[in-house]
């Protein structure tokens, strides 16, 4: 596997940026293998992404830090130096739904996912089959209105403890408090089984029913304060009819849920996803 | 072309409904060129379109509507009884954007859209050259807060004289008044520039891109009282990316409109749309 | 679960088929579920899928088939009366890539796949993991050029030992012999891993990627005699660009293939699929 | 409308391109707009394309040209410098089907495709009659197999004289010979309609009726000596069933026709494809 480093930046739109990004890593010797930028006219913004491979490049990475700084700060850069042989340590939440767990699990085991999967997290106990089929770590902490304060306090210390930064609510069906979300400080990840922002909260495909759409969808987006309004990363659709009943949305769905979530988890560890207001960029 | 003719029934679903009905027209010599059903469970509705040749057919039509009735009230149906050589007179509708006007004009005039259109009317002159070079009348009725009612007044006194029974809103971007709805009479297909029940209301395209959805989509409806709440006939979408300003969402929406709005006018005019509570079935 | 009938069935087309099937259901007290039909206008055919309850239905099955003969002969049909509570014994076979096999697997655990899954057949040892886990029998017959025809006769073998009447080649690499197909005599459902009739034959991912196409595909459909000949099932695309590299379309692939071979497995063992000359209809 | 510059280059991948391009264009005071590129790792090739505003950039644009000559040797490009006030001027070819005609004169007319069409092409009359309506100068140039050469003479006359710079056949029926395509030197833009390596040759939705796919599809490509070989540069497909007849297919065809060559002439136009072996990269 190539070791790469990835630059992400977004920062006021300017000329020149470009230029100097290039500069930088050409005189440093970088052999760039994928580069990609956008700027958002209506917002002023430049965005880009940067991938090179660190074999003969000319600087150690606490180095390459500190050099690229000055630049950063000229232009005003919010900005990540990343480098794909450090992965993400992705915790999997999930509750009696396994789909997504599953889905998830084997495309780690199968070399989709190029991460670490520390452990799971489930409130419900069923889910500890899969995590030890594939010898992951899984701890039952259940909820109830009472205990939940404790219980994201216990969840909070596992991701301490295994040094998680990724979380990802794999069809997890409890809403985070915001002080979970603040002291956990890091990205979450989260699917809705709709195509946001239709049918947001709950019971979605019976309310697709309903209301006699002829498309369904699901949303991968990342968790906020404001429940099912964070910045999306991706959706997918797929089409029904009135022969399908809520049995065959549900099982559609399930398939939807498994795709979008696992692309968007694929794009997230890869730093492929820069945020900004509350929308992405998927550098894809 | 062959001239058929087409039964839509909706009733209570019980044993022997699609006996009798196979029988009714077995026994008069139809030949039977299609037949679908569906049967909601949930609601224990039976639901049935058969078409068949009239070619050979041994009844009259209003000798069949009148044997027909006898089992449509043993089984309760509410039912219609059409024939495909007396097509809908069908009224376009159309305010500045000409897209879906011009490619419905255009699908009619090569005989993909079965239907006569007597006339076209717009709230702005500028499509009075289309519905000419198509050789269509086109009536310039503008609207202004003060004019409404009378405008809508000479909107029905067209619709009746040109005896219509299909409005097509084809981008028109008035409200229609219940007045006008309940006037009309007959059904009206309006297409909505999202992909409901998101984004409805005004500015879908703007709505999205400040969203940052990953999918766009548009919706062709039944007009109702209640705007953008009407019974869902058609619905697509399409992906786009960061890459897309609102210029670019506007041109693939455009694509999506004409798709979706002639979709649903091609299913309305041909007798496969069957409305029930707020949803339908189509019968493709 | 209800218990249900199903008749498939296809014959010349003439008047009075729907009349007498629906007739003779009706007269032994059928509660009709689902029923759909289709006229092949080209060549002559009618085609028809009917399900219903069993719950109070006045016949015993052998009964059903025995009286349902006569119309069966008088309209010359083919045709066949099943149950859904005999549900078919599918066969796994498998080679190194387990996407497929994994897939299936977890949709029969989790309730999606109604029929039994007796054992998985691999021509090599890796997937065994995968059935013990599902507690599924795994026997490993290697194939090699010399020892062919001695390893179809060994799978022949456990074939009739379970009773399976159903083979999903779930990325098995191997080319079943004539012999094989004719002796087993049941239908054998293969994915390939490309949108037929483009890219038949091996390797044809690397084979789109060369030519540059712009859309990946799979494609589920009976094994024939003529390999990547057989009926069409199911397929599906996926988007892919100039970003995308050989690995990325593997990795799209595979999910096309989960979800395309999925989808013709379910509707098969629903006994949803009519074959006829070269094609499928699908009741689905 | 902002006049820009656009450079598309394509050369051996090494290091240092991306940033002497960036200074190239930084140095002369360039506002950059867009910019992307694209590294083939297994053919070790380097794509690029860039737009900047032409307001404000200190170069005139033969200077430039004379000044990147240096910078293209370097690195041994192939590059085009482009500038979006000096439109493409693009002949429509045409027979007797003419929804892609006219899809593309609307498209022109409502400001959707950025170049002039001086003339449109038929070889058969009945299209004149939406030439004149949109303004453009329509020549009946007739084709039997005996003329053919004295016709594609007449064809090439025109094309110099309204000083064309690209060909678009919009559903033209006929095979330009190599001769005319060597004589020709500019691109052109084929449409066929299948989902290309599939059912190239004739009669494409015939022969996937027969075949039984699932979906249908159609391709634009450039027109090279080996007919539905060209270089793909936009495809797409829609679901089909067995209720679709051949009408249904060429009916759901031609949308699909219009949507994928419409794409294929605004990407060309806008300067965003670049050909290499014999595929595509569209950078949109």
């Amino acid at each position: 596997m190539t070791k790469t480093g990835i630059l992400l930046i977004d920062c006021p739109d300017r000329s020149g940026i470009a230029a100097a990004v290039s500069d930088f890593l050409y005189r440093r010797n970088a052999n760039i293998l994928h580069a990609d930028q956008h700027q958002d006219a209506e917002r002023g913004l430049f965005l880009m992404r940067v991938e090179w491979d660190l074999d003969g490049f000319a600087l150690g990475f606490d180095e390459c830090t500190r050099e690229f700084a000055a630049i950063a700060e000229r232009f005003q850069m919010r900005w990540k130096l990343e480098r794909s042989d450090k992965p993400h340590r992705v915790a999997l939440f999930v509750s009696k739904y396994d789909h997504c767990l599953v889905d998830l699990l084997y495309r780690h085991h199968s070399g989709e996912l190029a991460c670490e999967i520390p452990l799971v997290i489930g409130n419900h106990p069923e889910a500890e089959r899969w995590a030890e089929f594939y010898g992951v770590p899984f701890f039952h902490i259940p909820i109830t209105g009472a205990s939940k304060a404790e219980a994201e306090g216990n969840q909070l210390a596992l991701l301490a403890e295994y040094q998680v930064d990724l979380v990802v609510m794999a069809r997890y069906m409890q809403v985070l408090s915001s002080e979970f979300i603040a002291e956990f400080g890091h990205p979450i990840i989260n699917v809705h089984h709709s195509f946001l922002p239709a049918f947001s909260g709950a019971k979605p495909y019976h309310r697709a029913l309903e209301r006699g759409v002829k498309l369904i969808g699901a949303t991968a987006h990342y968790a906020t304060q404001d429940l099912d309004e964070g910045p999306i990363i991706e959706q997918d659709v797929m089409r029904i009819s009135h022969r399908d009943g809520l049995e065959d949305l549900l099982q559609k769905g399930r398939d939807l849920e498994k795709m979008v979530l696992s692309r968007a988890v694929r794009w997230h560890i890869g730093h492929r996803v820069l945020v900004y207001d509350r929308k992405t960029v998927v550098f894809d």
